[in-house]
């Protein structure tokens, strides 16, 4: 279903030799109206590649027609040529669809540092227009995949109208939002503004809160495209409640998807004086890459999720945090608890839940097991 | 030579069952005097272990006439038990020294979350009193090893006085100091405040400096022990430099032994606007996961570096960074420089450096590779 869920859009994945072996690489994701509002959020890298400062700029006049994306090169790092680059598939775009560049987003990953071959990007994008269906958006999640591998795809019904959407990234997943991009669109009608608060306020609380191995990508993007087709203007809470399900799933997927993940942890922060606190605290357990392997080798070292909350500067008492692992408290009041032979931890989901005894806030941080696996594929990526 | 190179200190190492195979696991390093002025730098952590706790009070005092040291457990995480079994540590080295407990400083390191067996420390911490020796320094080197495969220890002549250290620390290496416990000596007079004012600033440029995985002990702790045996008072500059060059040597033997490492991996920062930034800059790029399994696979990814860089809040142009490794120049002006296939990756030492073209301030840090055997061994470590 993906990002033709909705009506009003069209949208194509195409194999263009970006990639070796024949895959698709180039997607086009095309809004048919009879809205064209849209909303995104970007990477907080400072190193923003040629893309997003492309498509900041145009979603900062809050329409968008199509967003053309490709696989196999990020373009980021690239100086003014990379952005000419990006341009200019921005222009071939508009000319194919008869409009104006500036309302053509650009999205593009892979790898760091290196040029696009044009002269085979351009013919995948024409021919990607080519092939432009009402069911073809399958094949554009397909195309934006990197090291994923599945793809990555979700949609949800509202009062009379659709979310669909499509995502990509495996790897380099962290604040803000993770390697990744993602493309949701709605046949709802609602203004930019609306969108733009919903959007934040759904990645804040699913993409932004993924973190699997602390890398901030360059190439972050996540789009949000109305078309208004279905006639429907919903209510906002309804709505946001639709679009954040949507990035929960994608979210999700791209969690379960991590390069050499085995375990899908979800640290639960409670008792924190602040949800921030609970985000900060959930987010520096995510990050300690001893608890990651101490949880691949299936072994619940609480004091490895201490030594990580200690490192924060979150409202608690050291001797009053409780530690659950899969349900056995086994650290209580800052020392050893519950027995820690009653801790399961052979299932792959993994729930580590802190007790901060210090409010009535919370939050979830999503994260991964640190497995041999992920040094073998990061070791390995470009060469 | 380790802690007994200066005069008017004595050592032991000996084993006393807390480690299984029979392996020294309690040390003991007693000041004759006739100084006993002392410093001591610890964990930021807030969940910090029971010795940490009692020898910050010891410190305060800024005498210290022995240090009781174990491996085999941490002693963190253990609640007012587990202080009580450090008060007792030090209770039972007091006796056997005839003098006040609250001059015994305690370090511990180990398993976090699990009591210490007391009825094997204790009659350990006799047999150390018994065989305590002006040549004891490597044996109570050697028995402050947890995963370490080998015994850190240094020393350095200054004008007419020695300064010796020995050192432990070979995983949850980060800030501030690594999973490290480190003691250095010198037969040097000074007072305690000079004594805290040279280890604060050698520890800030050399421990401090030290990223292997971003994660931060409840045990660290750094302690510095004048006899004022040679009766010299050093110059306080010179005294200064000798500190910082035994933490330094004691650093670099952490690092190469960091567990499952292949590469020393140096990040120099330069052209900073303020020192900070350029620390900033160098811990951020040394937390890469991405960036230290792809230095493991020996591929010069500059891309992988530039993305960490852009998570700081650092004065820089993200246009006018330069990147080189091993002095290959491959990323100028945020962009692709010279041909990475100039770089060669394979010896053991690896410089990153990081032109940030924003001021005069610099600062290296230091961190290894990400491996598969680390992940092996932090999979294992307490089952």
């Amino acid at each position: 279903m993906s990002v033709t869920a909705p009506l009003g859009f069209r949208a194509a994945g195409v194999p263009a030799g970006l990639k070796s072996g024949g895959a698709r690489d180039v997607a086009l994701v095309v809004n048919d109206g009879p809205s064209r509002a849209a909303a995104g959020v970007f990477t907080r890298n400072r190193f923003k590649a040629a893309p997003v400062l492309w498509s900041q700029q145009v979603l900062a006049g809050g329409r968008v027609v199509a967003v053309v994306l490709n696989s196999g090169g990020a373009n980021a790092c690239t100086g003014p040529a990379g952005f000419q680059d990006t341009h200019a598939t921005a222009e071939t775009t508009a000319e194919l669809l008869g409009d104006s560049a500036g309302e053509i987003a650009v999205c593009s990953t892979g790898l760091i540092g290196e040029r696009l071959p044009m002269d085979a990007l351009l013919p995948g994008v024409a021919s990607a227009h080519a092939q432009l269906a009402r069911d073809g958006g399958l094949a554009a999640a397909d195309a934006i995949r990197t090291t994923d591998t599945v793809t990555k795809i979700s949609f949800r019904r509202g009062e009379g109208y659709m979310v669909g959407g499509m995502a990509k990234g495996a790897g380099m997943l962290a604040p803000a939002m993770a390697t990744m991009i993602s493309v949701i669109t709605t046949d709802a009608d609602l203004t930019s503004e609306e969108l733009d608060r919903v959007l934040r306020k759904a990645v804040s609380v699913t993409f932004d809160r993924l973190d699997t191995d602390g890398c901030m990508s360059t190439n972050d993007t996540v789009l949000l495209l109305a078309s208004g087709a279905s006639g429907v203007t919903p209510h906002p809470a309804e709505f946001e409640k639709k679009v954040t399900e949507v990035c929960a799933d994608l979210a999700r997927q791209l969690l379960v998807d991590a390069e050499g993940a085995t375990k899908a942890i979800a640290i639960e922060v409670v008792g924190a004086a602040h949800e921030d606190d609970a985000v900060d605290v959930g987010r520096a357990v995510a990050r300690s890459n001893l608890l990651k392997c101490a949880l691949h080798g299936e072994d619940p070292n609480w004091g490895r999720v201490l030594s990580a909350v200690g490192t924060t500067d979150a409202v608690f008492e050291p001797d009053r945090v409780n530690v659950a692992i899969n349900g056995i408290w086994i650290c209580r009041g800052g020392a050893t608890g519950d027995d820690r032979a009653k801790v399961d931890l052979r299932p792959r989901d993994v729930t580590i839940t802190i007790d901060l005894s210090a409010g009535p806030h919370s939050a979830t941080v999503h994260t991964t097991d640190l497995t041999a696996d992920y040094v073998h594929e990061n070791s390995a990526y470009s060469t």
